[in-house]
């Protein structure tokens, strides 16, 4: 089993996607297909001394930038990392695709190749998020904005698969995103995605509030795309901001500065702990592939933790047995229209 | 000038209600009206030694739980603490309603007693956020659902007025809460939000992503109030998270108990800059009276606070400039509409 990476992806360009990949194929044992420009991959690859035979690579001459519009990729860099990468996954030579750059290019790339699977109206992006107990799920985190109650549904119902495979429970606790516990807080559009999911066989444990996130309510968390990455990057914001005055709180006092040397070792340990890194990626889900998003900051332990996590859902048939729960579903919903139709 | 205090809003009774309008009338000199149960009050000031005659007692013989239907409170509970002291606005005893309540409870009140100002169509909740700058105003958090670009429209010149009235500089920067710098980036309702702002004479900077919230990049920050409520309660969520963990890693390691006490002084300031209580509450913005809503977990301080913060915006007419702007804002649209009409 191969898994492609966009080389050319990310905020840093090849060096922390190369090392990931090499990475991945030293520690891991996988194989992976470095996807870009040949001579900048083999650069990186001698600058890391590595000849891994796991790694190949396959040439792509064009490169996306990070603020391109996705739309003019599709049109004209069909010869782009990015894009390659994703074929490679139609054509069967690899199992998966892992890119760190232009999320709105991988998901046209993934959309116009791959396709949705059957019954899936709308994809979503899952984000690992650290807890208090451990971590959590949330989708959709910036596919698919203005989202229906019927989409949202579909998010849990994939969100829930995903779920199962990331928990390794048979029934996470799937929360909808809210305002209020009640089953009567929310917009037009949770009001309506709660009568859903409670009609649903998932195991749906209500409206789940902004600050029942990070407590560990729920393990996966469905709203709409737009709410969901503002939540994303507003927890970013935040938990950047809280680094940056506490460091200027304690670099600015003796007794801070004294400290320093103590509280080095309890500070590098929540840095972990709130560490996207240690996620690796973010899968797109309900699209005919794994296609994994990193951030366009990743390390190349969040590469290599992204290859890893892109293997799993690939060996796990996850888009197999979405197709079969969105088949359930839908068929579950003819039936209770037919119920409902006047006789 | 005297404010009215819910005295039994809040998730602790009137102990925290009652010692922050003492604080504010002994430290302050402001004259406070305590407004609930008669003689828990006087408990209360009797535990506190107070007997200053800036602060009056008016009966009232209901309370408002936490989780009671807002809708319930119209109908039935015309004698709570927060209907009468949102009465005593209407009345002019009073210049403005302080509560720490259930928040429908106020809202509620205040759009059947107060009603909305002319021409503004919903109101909106505008919370007070740190930032790594100082701080920054966010609304709509809650008040309104569903919004329209209008509505946001609305939560821009409201925000201004109370931006200008908070910062002290005349054009406060105005972003637009979204998923992406782009004017292209967002869902339907704030890319056309985006274009009405666009036109407006508001100092407007464009979309501010979640992850600019704490940075500073904006004074004032407008979304939907389901978007805004959720932003604001994972923050806290997260924060809270942090704190957590922090505190566990310190308490778990040897040299992290042995750094404590030099830690100790440099937490404490940064749980004051991230502390809404020093804020005091949000003004309940659009309608007709000066309503500010604090958090139900309000300290004697937070209450204190929101007090000094209702006088000064009472005596800064800022309900008066609101209207202003509104009617000059809606001669605008009237006369883009002549413009772009049939001939």
């Amino acid at each position: 089993m191969k898994i492609a990476v966009d080389a050319m992806g990310g905020d840093y360009g090849p060096a922390p996607t190369v090392e990931g990949a090499v990475q991945a194929a030293n520690e891991l044992g996988i194989e992976v297909t470095l996807v870009g420009d040949e001579s900048q991959i083999r650069d990186q690859l001698r600058r890391l001394r590595c000849s891994d035979p796991r790694l190949t690579i396959r040439h792509a001459s064009q490169t996306v930038d990070m603020h391109e519009s996705p739309a003019l990729v599709a049109r004209k860099k069909r010869d782009s990392s990015v894009w390659v990468a994703t074929e490679l996954v139609k054509a069967g030579e690899v199992s998966a695709v892992v890119s760190a750059g232009n999320t709105g290019a991988s998901m046209v790339a993934a959309f116009f190749i791959l396709g949705v699977i059957k019954g899936v109206e709308r994809p979503a992006i899952a984000a690992t998020l650290p807890t208090l107990t451990g971590t959590a799920v949330m989708l959709d985190v910036g596919a698919t904005v203005d989202c229906t109650a019927q989409h949202i549904e579909q998010f849990a119902i994939m969100g829930n698969e995903y779920g199962r495979h990331v928990f390794g429970k048979p029934n996470p606790r799937v929360g909808l995103l809210s305002i209020g516990e009640e089953d009567t807080k929310g917009n037009e559009v949770t009001k309506e995605a709660f009568k859903l999911l409670k009609a649903s066989p998932i195991n749906f444990i209500g409206n789940v509030e902004g600050r029942d996130v990070y407590s560990g309510a729920a393990d996966v968390i469905v709203c709409d795309g737009f709410i969901g990455n503002v939540a994303l990057k507003i927890s970013e914001g935040l938990a950047d901001a809280i680094k940056k005055i506490l460091m200027k709180e304690i670099a600015g006092s003796f007794l801070g500065r004294l400290s320093y040397p103590f509280l080095a070792a309890p500070l590098l340990r929540l840095r972990r702990r709130m560490d996207y890194a240690e996620f690796g990626g973010a899968p797109l889900l309900g699209v005919n592939g794994i296609c994994m998003i990193c951030h366009g900051h990743s390390s190349p332990k969040a590469i290599k933790n992204a290859i890893r996590r892109a293997k799993g859902l690939a060996e796990s048939h996850l888009n197999e047995l979405i197709q079969r729960d969105i088949e359930e579903s839908l068929a579950q919903h003819q039936q209770a229209d037919k119920g409902e139709a006047p006789e």
